[in-house]
């Protein structure tokens, strides 16, 4: 059933998918977001869910229904959606929750699977084993083993159209993580949910849970549709799609409006502390914070709770707006500036710049330099592949100036690429948008220089010249040492000096210009073009 | 009349204050968000911008009213409140766009003062001369004493409770705008328009909007409310509050509509290219990019309008709660990963980090830092200003790890601050959140290394010891030479290696623990703390 799922469009590791429900005969764009809705406290209604908020799909609780006196039998009776009154596709989770809230749990897989599919679930859980972060590596194996034995009993089982989860445990262990993805991937199962990364959540260890989706991601496959569970703030999505995670779900939103918290793509913010609502939902737009403050306690939840939704999905509605147009990275660039922790899992992503790479689209919109980190970007260490691929012929310069004629070659050098052939200044990425000579951070030059040397260690026989704009020395030693290095001041014709000794004789013929006698052609043009 | 402005709260040179607008009975909360609208053509009533987006002060224009066979007689008699209904504070312009758009017009700054004063303007304008970026320095130079003769022109008008704008203008030449803006504070003239920003807004040169608005500053007295003429993009508001802009005024939300263009805080987008809404607003959730295309043209422009205008009062907002809460760098941090010609501006703004300095409070919630920049934020300065004010004794041990009881005092390092006595660590901005250990910046640790010096340079007869983790040479390398830099592996007692020769004696009585035998006492701490 893996061909339930098809990818539309991706940008780094995240993409725009659907989702093919079978048993809800819907298909459901990704990335979505799940809202959880509690069977016997429905803070917001499902029918108000889908024809408000645009929920395609949610997810309940099956071990609660399983166990409910009082709703089980009409849960049966009605099925699932007219119980809920939901038309889009219904997930259901198995009590592995409860197991790890409580310890133990009064069911097993097979019967609780068999009531999920009796209820007329869309999407089945079997009972995986959430080991929390840290366990002791002993536990996580074991724990990994039952949750192991526990999908096989799911494939054993007879659940028709409905599709079943293969969730993912393995602690913090990446290894453990890897190798789960790996056995789920080989699982006739359908769907693959990420588990027990809440409490990293929680703790805001975001560079944590980069390395746990990474770790998973490296043993699933690339058609496997990814569940981030209970993964349900806002400020998480971006980071954790731009991995490859393609559903999260939450009550969140719910549960954080009972404590009078409020989120944002930046945040949580307490509702005793805001002064202003920084938000443009209709409730921000049609109340201010003493209005909700003043709210009788079930109308102030609700007010907080249907802020919370409308933007868990207005964040992924830009989310995919953001791959539609391939600009997902710069999206997150923005979201690492909402906390520390943030930029830590900005920087663990960008880790993984070579993984990300693989499903990178080899063209896109614009780049934009953002930050020190941009320059680890996946487009960037793509182009330094290619340079180590690339052959220029006799003396070549390499320059952030203009075009030399005493030069069998000038290709141009813009940070944090390097050089590449003019020829190439308008195709992606090299249209980057960069900030100007000044406002360039360190890091752009650093990696410019590693793309120099690439391209100059691929290329033993061609004589090298680079003509740069006041580089920093931490990039200029990079430069590999049979370069010969000049500098163009920002404003002026070069002055040219040899970066080694000016005792040396000239080895590359670059003549007067770049031996310090300025000519009209040294001089910069306003747009680096020829 | 500039008791009419009163301050509140800031955070870096921004602020919350209370424009007192006596002719209309009002005081304006800033910053603030003047609509545009059009005598002509009201995309949007007045009364709506009132009552649903919250409009406490529009801007219209009264130049055009005044040329208007149809308007004129009726706006006279009615008032302008009348008029537009709209009960909040009213600000006129005198014609000075048109002048610059169409190179003449047909009145004079008494005759139009006058006449903004009869139809009861709160906020009046005399007739500056915009002159735009890059302009001839003579032609500035011309342009500002006419502007010059203008404001005389004003001041000398009866103008009874109407407040009055003094525009200060000087095209791209800081030296023009800081004269002019003190030429500006000196006359006995109301609010303080800076002028003829919008060429700069529109190529995106942020960074020379900043130091055009950072010139004119300069040349302001902190007690002046002043206005950004023209701006009204919010992706740019959070920036220009951050430098002391109180007021924003554009016709962009129905200008753009026209175009079918819609703003965000990360930029401009073109429904056109929309596959989905990136937005929160009562419009974009219960509108589809499909739906809006399809609308008939004038219910289409109003629907953009609308967002547009969610969007920028929803950014002011924010921005006002980011003051109240002392994290508007925080929230400009996040704004410059909009475009690379944002975080030109923000960088830009960083220059300038000792002028926000003065105005920024010695307490707030939480530093957080978000980048390489953060490191460059005022709160560093202050706390190396701060070093060079300190005198620690005997033998001192600035460290990331613990207390080592074999020095006379064990000062903490946190990068981007550099040292501190421990006693401090939980005042701000001390009290940070910084990325952890290899995820964090080598501008942090360049700018740890600076308070290093700072504090080293000012107690010349301290001995002092550097025990650090993994600090990049680039740091290191400002260390004096003085001082003894021991490295602290990030997981395991100190290895204690000299930064300079080994063969010296050991000048500060470290001991064995900072010549390479472990000791317990630098085993490094969970927390950092003693």
């Amino acid at each position: 059933m893996r061909d339930a799922f098809e990818i539309d469009t991706t940008d780094a590791a995240g993409r725009i998918g659907e989702l093919e429900v079978p048993r809800a005969g819907v298909t459901v764009e990704t990335p979505a977001f799940l809202p959880v809705v509690n069977p016997h406290v429905q803070t917001i209604s499902p029918a108000r869910l889908e024809d408000e908020f645009g929920a395609e799909i949610l997810i309940t609780n099956g071990y609660i229904l399983h166990k409910s006196e009082d709703l089980r039998e009409t849960v049966v009776e009605e099925g699932l959606h007219d119980f809920l009154d939901f038309s889009g596709a219904i997930v259901t989770d198995s009590g592995s929750f409860q197991l790890a809230e409580y310890g133990e749990i009064d069911t097993t897989t097979p019967e609780i699977l068999g009531f999920q599919y009796e209820i007329g679930a869309d999407v089945g859980t079997p009972i995986d084993i959430p080991t929390p972060p840290d366990a002791a590596y002993d536990r996580a194996r074991g724990d990994l083993e039952a949750t192991r034995k526990r999908l096989v009993e799911a494939e054993a089982a007879d659940t028709g159209e409905m599709l079943v989860n293969a969730p993912v445990q393995g602690s913090t262990y990446l290894d453990l993580r890897e190798r789960a993805a790996r056995g789920a991937d080989g699982a006739t199962l359908d769907v693959f949910p990420i588990g027990a990364v809440v409490p990293l959540l929680n703790a805001y260890r975001f560079a944590d849970m980069v390395e746990v989706i990474a770790a998973t991601k490296r043993g699933l496959g690339a058609d496997c549709p990814v569940h981030l569970f209970g993964a349900g703030h806002p400020m998480v999505f971006a980071l954790a799609v731009a991995l490859g995670c393609d559903l999260f779900d939450s009550a969140a939103y719910a549960l954080y409006a009972r404590d009078d918290r409020y989120l944002t793509v930046r945040g949580t913010e307490r509702l005793a502390d805001l002064e202003h609502l920084p938000c443009e939902c209709p409730i921000c737009v049609t109340h201010d914070p003493t209005g909700l403050r003043e709210m009788a306690e079930t109308d102030r939840q609700l007010a907080l709770a249907e802020h919370n939704l409308y933007v868990s999905f207005g964040e992924l509605r830009r989310i995919k707006g953001a791959i539609a147009s391939g600009d997902l990275l710069e999206l997150v660039e923005a979201r690492a500036r909402g906390h520390p922790a943030m930029l830590e899992g900005y920087r663990a992503l960008l880790d993984h710049s070579k993984e990300l790479e693989r499903s990178d689209p080899a063209s896109k919109g614009a780049f934009f330099h953002l930050s020190a980190e941009s320059a680890r970007r996946p487009e960037v260490r793509r182009h330094h592949d290619r340079l180590s691929r690339l052959s220029p012929d006799g003396r070549v310069l390499l320059t952030e100036g203009g075009v030399n004629r005493a030069f069998d070659e000038s290709w141009r050098v813009v940070p944090p690429f390097g050089p590449f052939p003019r020829a190439l200044s308008e195709t992606y990425p090299l249209n980057a948008e960069v900030p100007g000579p000044g406002r360039i951070d360190g890091e752009a030059y650093e990696r410019a220089a590693v793309g120099v040397a690439r391209l100059v260690e691929a290329n033993p026989s061609v004589e090298f010249t680079l003509a740069h704009r006041e580089w920093p020395q931490a990039a200029l030693a990079t430069i590999p040492e049979r370069v010969s290095v000049v500098s163009l001041a920002a404003n002026e014709p070069a002055t040219g000096s040899e970066r080694d000794t000016d005792d040396e004789p000239d080895p590359h013929g670059a003549g007067t210009a770049a031996r310090g006698e300025p000519t009209d052609e040294w001089r910069p043009r306003d747009d680096g073009e020829p």
